[in-house]
Protein backbone atom coordinates (compact mmCIF):
# COMPACT_ATOMS: atom_id res chain seq x y z
CA UNK A 1 0.00 0.00 0.00
CA UNK A 2 1.26 3.01 -0.55
CA UNK A 3 2.23 5.45 1.97
CA UNK A 4 1.97 9.59 2.69
CA UNK A 5 3.20 11.82 5.59
CA UNK A 6 0.38 14.18 6.51
CA UNK A 7 1.03 17.34 8.20
CA UNK A 8 -1.74 17.61 10.46
CA UNK A 9 -2.25 20.73 12.56
CA UNK A 10 -5.54 20.07 14.30
CA UNK A 11 -7.16 22.70 12.09
CA UNK A 12 -10.28 22.11 9.60
CA UNK A 13 -8.12 22.38 6.13
CA UNK A 14 -5.13 19.73 7.49
CA UNK A 15 -8.28 17.28 9.05
CA UNK A 16 -9.77 17.88 5.42
CA UNK A 17 -6.22 16.81 3.65
CA UNK A 18 -6.27 14.07 5.66
CA UNK A 19 -9.02 12.31 4.65
CA UNK A 20 -8.43 12.99 0.77
CA UNK A 21 -5.56 10.73 1.67
CA UNK A 22 -7.31 8.22 2.58
CA UNK A 23 -9.80 8.71 0.09
CA UNK A 24 -6.68 8.43 -2.41
CA UNK A 25 -5.73 5.22 -1.31
CA UNK A 26 -2.64 6.02 0.90
CA UNK A 27 -2.09 4.77 4.27
CA UNK A 28 -1.54 7.75 6.28
CA UNK A 29 1.13 8.64 8.82
CA UNK A 30 0.31 11.74 10.25
CA UNK A 31 2.58 14.53 12.02
CA UNK A 32 2.01 17.34 14.17
CA UNK A 33 4.33 19.73 16.07
CA UNK A 34 4.82 20.90 19.58
CA UNK A 35 6.46 24.27 18.41
CA UNK A 36 5.41 26.72 21.35
CA UNK A 37 2.22 27.48 19.79
CA UNK A 38 -0.40 29.80 22.09
CA UNK A 39 -2.29 26.64 23.19
CA UNK A 40 -2.29 22.90 23.15
CA UNK A 41 -5.59 22.60 21.90
CA UNK A 42 -4.65 21.66 18.50
CA UNK A 43 -2.50 18.82 19.72
CA UNK A 44 -5.34 17.12 21.29
CA UNK A 45 -7.21 17.68 18.50
CA UNK A 46 -4.57 16.19 16.02
CA UNK A 47 -4.44 13.41 17.94
CA UNK A 48 -8.50 12.88 18.13
CA UNK A 49 -8.47 13.28 13.84
CA UNK A 50 -5.54 11.25 13.59
CA UNK A 51 -7.46 8.02 15.33
CA UNK A 52 -11.31 8.96 13.76
CA UNK A 53 -9.49 9.03 9.95
CA UNK A 54 -7.73 6.13 10.00
CA UNK A 55 -4.20 7.46 10.50
CA UNK A 56 -1.58 4.27 10.76
CA UNK A 57 0.56 6.38 12.85
CA UNK A 58 0.59 9.94 14.94
CA UNK A 59 3.98 11.76 15.46
CA UNK A 60 4.48 14.63 17.42
CA UNK A 61 7.80 16.74 16.81
CA UNK A 62 9.02 18.85 19.75
CA UNK A 63 10.60 22.18 18.04
CA UNK A 64 11.01 25.23 20.02
CA UNK A 65 10.24 27.86 17.44
CA UNK A 66 10.17 30.89 20.96
CA UNK A 67 13.39 30.49 20.43
CA UNK A 68 13.17 32.64 16.78
CA UNK A 69 9.87 34.60 17.40
CA UNK A 70 9.11 36.62 15.06
CA UNK A 71 5.66 35.85 14.98
CA UNK A 72 2.16 36.27 17.05
CA UNK A 73 2.06 33.27 17.21
CA UNK A 74 5.42 32.19 19.09
CA UNK A 75 6.40 35.62 20.53
CA UNK A 76 3.60 36.14 23.52
CA UNK A 77 4.47 39.51 23.70
CA UNK A 78 3.04 40.22 19.82
CA UNK A 79 -1.05 40.24 19.95
CA UNK A 80 -2.95 38.56 17.96
CA UNK A 81 -5.02 40.70 15.58
CA UNK A 82 -8.65 41.08 15.88
CA UNK A 83 -9.09 42.95 12.54
CA UNK A 84 -8.10 42.38 8.78
CA UNK A 85 -4.54 43.51 7.98
CA UNK A 86 -2.70 44.62 4.73
CA UNK A 87 0.18 42.53 3.84
CA UNK A 88 1.60 39.19 5.50
CA UNK A 89 -0.17 39.54 9.52
CA UNK A 90 1.82 39.52 12.08
CA UNK A 91 0.60 36.11 12.68
CA UNK A 92 2.65 34.58 9.99
CA UNK A 93 5.79 32.22 11.56
CA UNK A 94 8.90 32.90 9.88
CA UNK A 95 10.01 29.69 7.74
CA UNK A 96 7.19 27.72 9.66
CA UNK A 97 5.87 25.58 6.84
CA UNK A 98 9.50 24.66 5.13
CA UNK A 99 10.50 23.71 8.86
CA UNK A 100 7.53 21.30 9.24
CA UNK A 101 8.08 20.34 5.95
CA UNK A 102 11.30 19.48 5.88
CA UNK A 103 11.00 17.53 8.92
CA UNK A 104 8.18 15.49 7.56
CA UNK A 105 10.89 15.01 4.63
CA UNK A 106 12.71 13.32 6.77
CA UNK A 107 10.10 11.13 7.98
CA UNK A 108 9.22 10.48 4.37
CA UNK A 109 11.80 9.23 3.43
CA UNK A 110 12.27 7.07 6.55
CA UNK A 111 9.20 5.18 5.82
CA UNK A 112 10.30 5.36 1.72
CA UNK A 113 6.62 7.55 1.88
CA UNK A 114 5.54 8.40 -2.13
CA UNK A 115 3.88 12.18 -0.94
CA UNK A 116 3.81 14.47 1.72
CA UNK A 117 0.45 16.00 1.83
CA UNK A 118 0.16 19.41 2.73
CA UNK A 119 -3.36 21.57 3.91
CA UNK A 120 -1.98 25.02 2.01
CA UNK A 121 -4.73 27.05 0.56
CA UNK A 122 -4.13 30.05 -1.61
CA UNK A 123 -7.66 31.33 -1.66
CA UNK A 124 -9.49 31.87 1.59
CA UNK A 125 -6.42 32.57 3.50
CA UNK A 126 -4.01 34.98 5.40
CA UNK A 127 -1.55 35.73 2.58
CA UNK A 128 1.59 33.81 3.90
CA UNK A 129 4.04 33.46 1.27
CA UNK A 130 4.39 29.79 2.29
CA UNK A 131 1.27 28.57 1.35
CA UNK A 132 1.32 29.83 -2.38
CA UNK A 133 1.61 27.19 -5.27
CA UNK A 134 4.90 28.44 -6.61
CA UNK A 135 6.61 28.33 -3.19
CA UNK A 136 5.28 24.39 -2.73
CA UNK A 137 7.12 23.66 -6.44
CA UNK A 138 10.26 24.96 -5.68
CA UNK A 139 9.76 23.09 -2.29
CA UNK A 140 9.20 19.61 -4.07
CA UNK A 141 12.12 20.38 -6.55
CA UNK A 142 14.39 20.98 -3.60
CA UNK A 143 13.48 17.74 -1.71
CA UNK A 144 13.81 15.61 -4.30
CA UNK A 145 17.99 17.32 -5.01
CA UNK A 146 18.03 16.65 -0.94
CA UNK A 147 17.49 13.00 -0.30
CA UNK A 148 18.54 9.54 -1.02
CA UNK A 149 15.68 8.53 -2.40
CA UNK A 150 15.47 11.11 -4.43
CA UNK A 151 19.02 10.81 -6.00
CA UNK A 152 18.20 6.94 -6.77
CA UNK A 153 15.12 8.26 -8.62
CA UNK A 154 11.99 7.32 -6.71
CA UNK A 155 10.35 11.05 -6.33
CA UNK A 156 8.25 12.56 -3.54
CA UNK A 157 5.18 14.31 -4.50
CA UNK A 158 4.31 17.19 -2.42
CA UNK A 159 0.39 16.92 -2.42
CA UNK A 160 -1.76 20.37 -2.00
CA UNK A 161 -5.42 19.14 -2.83
CA UNK A 162 -6.88 22.17 -1.00
CA UNK A 163 -4.37 24.59 -2.62
CA UNK A 164 -7.05 26.41 -5.24
CA UNK A 165 -10.18 25.65 -3.36
CA UNK A 166 -12.52 28.05 -1.03
CA UNK A 167 -13.42 27.71 2.40
CA UNK A 168 -16.22 26.63 1.14
CA UNK A 169 -15.26 24.08 -1.14
CA UNK A 170 -13.08 22.45 1.50
CA UNK A 171 -16.00 22.40 3.89
CA UNK A 172 -18.09 20.65 1.48
CA UNK A 173 -15.46 18.24 0.36
CA UNK A 174 -14.85 17.19 4.07
CA UNK A 175 -18.20 16.64 4.47
CA UNK A 176 -18.58 14.44 2.26
CA UNK A 177 -15.82 12.40 3.30
CA UNK A 178 -16.73 12.27 6.56
CA UNK A 179 -14.58 14.46 8.69
CA UNK A 180 -16.16 15.90 12.18
CA UNK A 181 -15.35 19.10 11.81
CA UNK A 182 -17.01 19.96 15.38
CA UNK A 183 -13.18 18.06 16.65
CA UNK A 184 -11.04 20.65 14.95
CA UNK A 185 -9.47 23.63 16.24
CA UNK A 186 -8.86 26.68 13.85
CA UNK A 187 -8.50 28.82 16.44
CA UNK A 188 -4.86 31.21 16.97
CA UNK A 189 -6.27 31.54 20.55
CA UNK A 190 -8.43 29.09 21.63
CA UNK A 191 -8.61 28.04 24.97
CA UNK A 192 -7.84 24.53 27.01
CA UNK A 193 -10.53 22.88 26.06
CA UNK A 194 -10.00 23.78 22.16
CA UNK A 195 -12.71 26.47 21.97
CA UNK A 196 -12.33 29.31 19.38
CA UNK A 197 -12.06 32.83 19.94
CA UNK A 198 -14.16 33.83 16.64
CA UNK A 199 -12.21 37.06 16.02
CA UNK A 200 -8.97 36.08 14.66
CA UNK A 201 -8.58 35.89 10.64
CA UNK A 202 -8.53 32.39 11.40
CA UNK A 203 -11.95 32.31 13.15
CA UNK A 204 -13.41 34.24 10.17
CA UNK A 205 -12.39 32.53 7.55
CA UNK A 206 -13.83 29.21 9.18
CA UNK A 207 -17.08 30.96 10.08
CA UNK A 208 -17.60 32.79 6.67
CA UNK A 209 -16.89 29.23 4.82
CA UNK A 210 -19.90 27.03 7.12
CA UNK A 211 -21.73 30.27 6.60
CA UNK A 212 -21.37 30.08 2.51
CA UNK A 213 -21.42 25.73 2.58
CA UNK A 214 -24.86 26.49 3.98
CA UNK A 215 -23.95 24.39 6.71
CA UNK A 216 -24.50 24.89 10.55
CA UNK A 217 -20.86 25.73 12.13
CA UNK A 218 -20.14 23.39 14.55
CA UNK A 219 -17.15 25.31 15.96
CA UNK A 220 -17.59 25.44 20.12
CA UNK A 221 -16.88 29.13 20.97
CA UNK A 222 -15.53 30.69 24.37
CA UNK A 223 -18.49 32.01 25.90
CA UNK B 1 26.61 45.83 9.70
CA UNK B 2 25.45 42.73 7.38
CA UNK B 3 24.37 39.85 9.04
CA UNK B 4 24.51 36.53 8.68
CA UNK B 5 23.44 33.38 10.14
CA UNK B 6 25.94 30.78 10.82
CA UNK B 7 25.52 27.01 10.81
CA UNK B 8 27.37 25.47 13.55
CA UNK B 9 27.98 21.74 13.85
CA UNK B 10 31.47 22.86 16.09
CA UNK B 11 33.27 20.57 13.49
CA UNK B 12 36.18 21.88 11.24
CA UNK B 13 34.43 22.78 7.78
CA UNK B 14 31.97 24.91 10.21
CA UNK B 15 34.47 26.44 12.01
CA UNK B 16 35.98 27.75 8.70
CA UNK B 17 33.04 29.10 7.26
CA UNK B 18 32.70 31.23 10.45
CA UNK B 19 35.97 32.45 10.17
CA UNK B 20 35.32 33.21 6.46
CA UNK B 21 31.73 34.85 7.20
CA UNK B 22 33.84 37.09 9.63
CA UNK B 23 36.50 37.74 7.09
CA UNK B 24 33.64 38.96 4.74
CA UNK B 25 32.58 41.36 7.31
CA UNK B 26 29.92 39.98 8.53
CA UNK B 27 28.17 40.26 11.66
CA UNK B 28 27.61 36.28 13.09
CA UNK B 29 24.73 34.77 14.58
CA UNK B 30 25.71 31.16 14.91
CA UNK B 31 22.95 28.54 15.13
CA UNK B 32 23.36 24.38 16.46
CA UNK B 33 21.20 21.80 16.62
CA UNK B 34 20.64 19.42 19.88
CA UNK B 35 18.88 16.90 17.49
CA UNK B 36 19.66 13.50 19.29
CA UNK B 37 23.08 12.97 18.05
CA UNK B 38 25.66 10.60 19.41
CA UNK B 39 27.40 12.92 21.39
CA UNK B 40 27.18 16.59 23.24
CA UNK B 41 30.66 16.91 22.59
CA UNK B 42 29.98 18.90 19.57
CA UNK B 43 28.28 21.17 21.32
CA UNK B 44 30.01 22.32 23.91
CA UNK B 45 32.80 22.51 20.88
CA UNK B 46 30.13 25.27 18.75
CA UNK B 47 30.16 27.22 22.30
CA UNK B 48 33.85 28.22 22.28
CA UNK B 49 34.01 28.93 19.14
CA UNK B 50 31.54 31.17 18.58
CA UNK B 51 33.31 32.88 21.63
CA UNK B 52 36.42 32.57 19.86
CA UNK B 53 35.66 33.36 16.49
CA UNK B 54 34.00 36.29 17.83
CA UNK B 55 29.73 35.84 16.93
CA UNK B 56 27.40 38.40 18.23
CA UNK B 57 25.17 35.31 19.81
CA UNK B 58 25.15 31.69 19.73
CA UNK B 59 21.56 29.99 19.86
CA UNK B 60 21.08 26.27 20.48
CA UNK B 61 18.07 24.33 19.01
CA UNK B 62 16.57 21.29 20.02
CA UNK B 63 14.85 19.42 17.62
CA UNK B 64 14.97 15.24 18.20
CA UNK B 65 15.60 13.75 15.44
CA UNK B 66 15.72 10.25 16.98
CA UNK B 67 11.91 10.87 17.13
CA UNK B 68 12.95 9.88 12.77
CA UNK B 69 15.70 7.72 13.14
CA UNK B 70 17.14 6.11 9.96
CA UNK B 71 20.76 7.32 10.50
CA UNK B 72 23.87 5.45 11.99
CA UNK B 73 23.95 9.14 13.89
CA UNK B 74 20.40 8.83 15.09
CA UNK B 75 19.67 5.75 15.92
CA UNK B 76 22.12 3.57 18.35
CA UNK B 77 20.89 0.68 16.82
CA UNK B 78 22.88 1.51 13.46
CA UNK B 79 26.24 1.15 13.75
CA UNK B 80 28.90 3.97 12.77
CA UNK B 81 30.48 2.15 10.24
CA UNK B 82 34.69 1.84 9.80
CA UNK B 83 34.97 1.25 6.16
CA UNK B 84 34.50 3.58 3.30
CA UNK B 85 31.12 2.32 1.84
CA UNK B 86 29.52 2.40 -1.61
CA UNK B 87 26.82 5.02 -2.54
CA UNK B 88 25.08 7.07 0.03
CA UNK B 89 26.53 5.88 3.88
CA UNK B 90 24.65 5.47 6.98
CA UNK B 91 25.80 8.14 8.49
CA UNK B 92 23.31 10.10 5.96
CA UNK B 93 20.76 11.64 8.37
CA UNK B 94 17.27 12.28 6.32
CA UNK B 95 16.41 15.75 5.58
CA UNK B 96 19.48 16.74 8.12
CA UNK B 97 20.68 19.76 5.96
CA UNK B 98 17.02 20.47 5.17
CA UNK B 99 15.83 20.76 8.68
CA UNK B 100 18.68 22.93 10.08
CA UNK B 101 18.92 25.11 6.93
CA UNK B 102 15.09 25.88 7.14
CA UNK B 103 15.21 26.77 11.04
CA UNK B 104 18.25 28.96 10.00
CA UNK B 105 16.04 30.65 7.30
CA UNK B 106 13.48 31.63 10.45
CA UNK B 107 15.99 33.15 12.36
CA UNK B 108 17.60 35.07 9.12
CA UNK B 109 14.02 36.44 8.62
CA UNK B 110 13.42 37.30 12.48
CA UNK B 111 17.36 38.98 12.35
CA UNK B 112 17.00 40.67 8.66
CA UNK B 113 19.64 38.82 8.03
CA UNK B 114 21.27 38.76 4.44
CA UNK B 115 23.01 35.62 4.60
CA UNK B 116 23.22 31.77 6.26
CA UNK B 117 26.79 30.55 5.84
CA UNK B 118 26.96 26.77 5.81
CA UNK B 119 30.32 24.47 5.44
CA UNK B 120 29.05 21.88 3.17
CA UNK B 121 31.02 20.52 0.43
CA UNK B 122 31.27 18.34 -2.22
CA UNK B 123 34.97 17.09 -2.75
CA UNK B 124 36.75 15.15 0.78
CA UNK B 125 32.93 14.29 1.72
CA UNK B 126 31.02 11.49 2.46
CA UNK B 127 28.45 11.71 -0.75
CA UNK B 128 25.81 13.03 1.07
CA UNK B 129 23.02 14.55 -1.57
CA UNK B 130 22.16 17.76 0.74
CA UNK B 131 25.76 18.69 0.18
CA UNK B 132 25.75 19.01 -3.79
CA UNK B 133 25.73 22.32 -5.63
CA UNK B 134 22.45 21.68 -6.73
CA UNK B 135 20.58 20.98 -3.87
CA UNK B 136 21.74 24.56 -2.40
CA UNK B 137 20.85 26.55 -5.16
CA UNK B 138 17.37 25.11 -5.05
CA UNK B 139 17.04 25.39 -1.08
CA UNK B 140 17.70 29.37 -1.88
CA UNK B 141 14.98 29.24 -4.81
CA UNK B 142 12.53 27.91 -2.46
CA UNK B 143 13.74 29.91 0.95
CA UNK B 144 12.90 33.36 -1.38
CA UNK B 145 9.71 32.22 -2.07
CA UNK B 146 9.06 30.79 1.59
CA UNK B 147 9.62 34.19 3.58
CA UNK B 148 8.02 37.26 4.09
CA UNK B 149 12.07 38.89 3.05
CA UNK B 150 11.96 37.13 -0.44
CA UNK B 151 8.49 38.66 -0.93
CA UNK B 152 8.95 41.91 -0.25
CA UNK B 153 12.47 42.11 -2.36
CA UNK B 154 15.01 41.13 0.32
CA UNK B 155 16.37 38.29 -1.08
CA UNK B 156 18.84 36.07 1.18
CA UNK B 157 21.78 34.26 -0.01
CA UNK B 158 23.11 30.71 1.29
CA UNK B 159 26.71 30.83 1.41
CA UNK B 160 28.95 27.62 0.91
CA UNK B 161 32.18 28.90 0.56
CA UNK B 162 34.43 25.71 0.88
CA UNK B 163 31.67 23.81 -1.54
CA UNK B 164 34.44 23.47 -4.05
CA UNK B 165 37.39 23.37 -2.03
CA UNK B 166 39.35 19.94 -0.79
CA UNK B 167 39.99 19.30 2.71
CA UNK B 168 43.24 20.10 2.31
CA UNK B 169 42.72 23.71 0.95
CA UNK B 170 39.43 24.44 3.55
CA UNK B 171 42.42 23.65 6.78
CA UNK B 172 44.52 26.11 4.99
CA UNK B 173 42.42 29.04 4.72
CA UNK B 174 41.52 28.19 8.40
CA UNK B 175 45.11 28.17 9.30
CA UNK B 176 45.74 31.63 7.86
CA UNK B 177 42.11 33.00 9.27
CA UNK B 178 43.35 31.76 13.01
CA UNK B 179 40.68 29.25 13.50
CA UNK B 180 41.94 26.78 16.45
CA UNK B 181 41.43 23.48 15.31
CA UNK B 182 41.90 21.62 18.27
CA UNK B 183 38.80 22.95 19.30
CA UNK B 184 36.81 21.56 16.86
CA UNK B 185 35.20 18.17 16.86
CA UNK B 186 34.53 16.09 13.72
CA UNK B 187 34.28 12.76 14.83
CA UNK B 188 31.16 10.77 14.82
CA UNK B 189 31.80 8.62 18.06
CA UNK B 190 33.94 11.87 19.85
CA UNK B 191 34.03 11.18 23.53
CA UNK B 192 32.74 13.19 26.68
CA UNK B 193 35.58 15.12 26.59
CA UNK B 194 35.75 15.34 22.61
CA UNK B 195 38.16 12.80 21.58
CA UNK B 196 37.81 11.44 18.14
CA UNK B 197 38.07 7.85 17.52
CA UNK B 198 40.09 8.00 14.67
CA UNK B 199 38.69 5.59 12.14
CA UNK B 200 34.87 7.17 10.91
CA UNK B 201 34.50 8.97 7.61
CA UNK B 202 34.70 12.26 9.40
CA UNK B 203 37.69 11.10 11.21
CA UNK B 204 39.63 9.83 7.75
CA UNK B 205 39.29 13.12 5.79
CA UNK B 206 40.02 15.09 8.73
CA UNK B 207 43.71 13.49 9.07
CA UNK B 208 44.15 12.77 5.84
CA UNK B 209 44.07 16.88 5.34
CA UNK B 210 46.08 17.50 7.73
CA UNK B 211 48.52 15.69 6.29
CA UNK B 212 48.16 16.84 3.07
CA UNK B 213 48.35 20.42 4.23
CA UNK B 214 51.65 19.57 5.66
CA UNK B 215 50.45 20.70 9.26
CA UNK B 216 50.60 18.86 12.59
CA UNK B 217 47.30 17.30 13.38
CA UNK B 218 45.59 19.22 16.57
CA UNK B 219 42.78 16.11 17.19
CA UNK B 220 42.81 14.94 20.51
CA UNK B 221 42.59 11.09 20.02
CA UNK B 222 40.91 8.73 22.77
CA UNK B 223 43.58 6.53 23.65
Amino acid sequence: MKRAVVLLSGGLDSATVLAIAKAQGYESYTISFDYGQRHRAELHASALLSEQLGAVSHKVINIDLTAIGGSALTDTNIDVPHEEQAGIPVTYVPARNTVFMSIALGWAEVLEAEAIFVGVNAVDYSGYPDCRPEYIAAFEKMANLATRSGVEGHPLKIETPLIDLSKQAIIERGNELGVDYSLTVSCYEADDQGRACGQCDSCRFRKQGFAQAGMTDPTRYQP
